[in-house]
């Protein structure tokens, strides 16, 4: 199957798991807000992360696993919602469509953003998955997801981290902000799919390379919007555009000779390639 | 022990449990922020409820009881700091000091409401407990949290889920709102003891019938604050005062009367009383 097969085939299993969350028990507007921001045709990057580390180590794509990969995407679906909100980024579109608060209301973009939230934990406990699997997947989603990770990541990108005005407080911020749910997805389809210790952190690794190089690509794809606001400095203002993408090839080069230490990592390395490699 | 000493040593547990979760991986200001709806003198209300029925079916105050106690207020108190919000309530004070949006901002208040929901799932996973009652206490926090519960009635109570203008349609707004997680609080204590399917059944029903009187108390008490805003009416506003101190005080002899089937239930009587007795 060619990465495009793949991809769109999983992105569609994880939709579909998506959908079947949202039964009668929502109150009827309040499940039409809630699944709004799900439809707007995400990428489903997160998704795809985790489900090719358990393709990477030979796992069945079951529909355990797809309700892995979808708790993921929760997650990063409700961080979306509450960064539009006005006392955030303010933003009035997101995937050309209007935002949760400009749709609806910011009463109930808050409260969509806690039910994902919410939701993202409760979908992990629905598998067949064992007791002890579950628990650390619970335990890795919150991770990822928490101060430790991507909140972590947001508070500093709002100044409550101390000041970012060099490289490493930088490469922190995103570590926090979009990489650790990235590594997070990784190691929560390694572990679905029984990895040993030594695979987990060699995954991991790729990871955190992946989920740094990510950032970048994406501040170097934006480079002509970054002008003037107050947050911190994009990777091309803080080291210029060169720097950026001496880094961004690095860390890809780095998660690609991970991926050659594992038989069947085709999709793992497509991945990386499609989000880091996407305009050089 | 008096309920009075119970209730202040557990408080003490509880806080003590809670401080600790804020150690050195949390940006600075992010954990001063975080930790200040937990340190503006909450009741605990919830998590003695939690503790009171561990008490009940002999469970010893162990580290990992109080863990699980904790894990619900952290999902009281996000919620409190999402509902001062300016688009929600727009409460500038909380128990007599600034709502965390004043004290520090908007930003600042919307990430620690996220980062105390997440915090909730993640204690969880610290304890020692087995797996399979860690994953159990998942799925009953976020069921309470959720759409099926406490989101659930924020949701209909900011108009998503249909009108509220007759009384079955306000009781299962409240049921949500404000009963799921005392509900919730006290099938987590039974779970976490080891209750049985029967024990975990007569439990549940006490908790249904105090999370439902909980709210009659509180309107009750605030009967005078009852005026023009654009929310559902209360249930003295709905029913009238008399009317709801019947159902409150049927509601408490329910519960009552289930801990009438317990030898020790006397801190579950206390609390009570303690949450519903309280003017009247």
């Amino acid at each position: 199957m060619t990465f495009e097969e793949w991809s769109a085939s999983s992105r569609k299993s994880v939709d579909a798991r998506l959908q079947t969350r949202f039964d009668d028990a929502w109150p009827p507007k309040f499940r039409e807000a809630t699944l709004y921001p799900l439809q707007t045709g995400g990428k489903r990057i997160r998704p795809l992360f985790s489900l090719a580390a358990m393709d990477t180590l030979g796992c069945p794509q079951s529909a355990d696993c797809v309700s892995v990969a979808a708790s993921v995407e929760l997650i990063h679906t409700y961080s979306l919602v509450h960064d539009d909100m006005p006392c955030m980024d303010d933003d009035d579109e997101r995937r050309g469509k209007p935002s949760v608060h400009k749709r609806f209301d910011e009463p109930a973009a808050l409260l969509v953003g806690d039910a994902l939230l919410t939701e993202a934990f409760r979908i992990l406990t629905t598998t067949g998955l064992s007791p002890t699997t579950q628990v650390r997947l619970v335990t890795e989603l919150a991770n990822g997801a928490g101060h430790v990770g991507m909140i972590g990541g947001q508070a500093a990108d709002i100044g409550m981290g101390g000041p970012v005005t060099e490289i490493d407080a930088l490469m922190r911020l995103h570590n926090g902000k979009t990489g650790a749910l990235i590594r997070t997805s990784v190691r929560m389809g390694a572990i679905t799919a029984g990895a040993t210790d030594e695979e987990l952190s060699r995954l991991t690794a790729y990871g955190d390379a992946i989920g740094l190089a990510f950032q970048m690509a994406d501040d170097i794809l934006d480079k002509d919007e970054d002008a003037g606001d107050d947050g911190p400095p994009s990777y091309v203002k803080l080291i210029g555009e060169e720097e950026t993408r001496r880094r961004a090839r690095q860390l890809l080069d780095e998660a690609l000779s991970i991926c050659d230490t594992f038989s069947g990592s085709q999709h793992l390395i497509s991945l990386a390639r499609f989000t880091v490699d996407r305009d050089y």
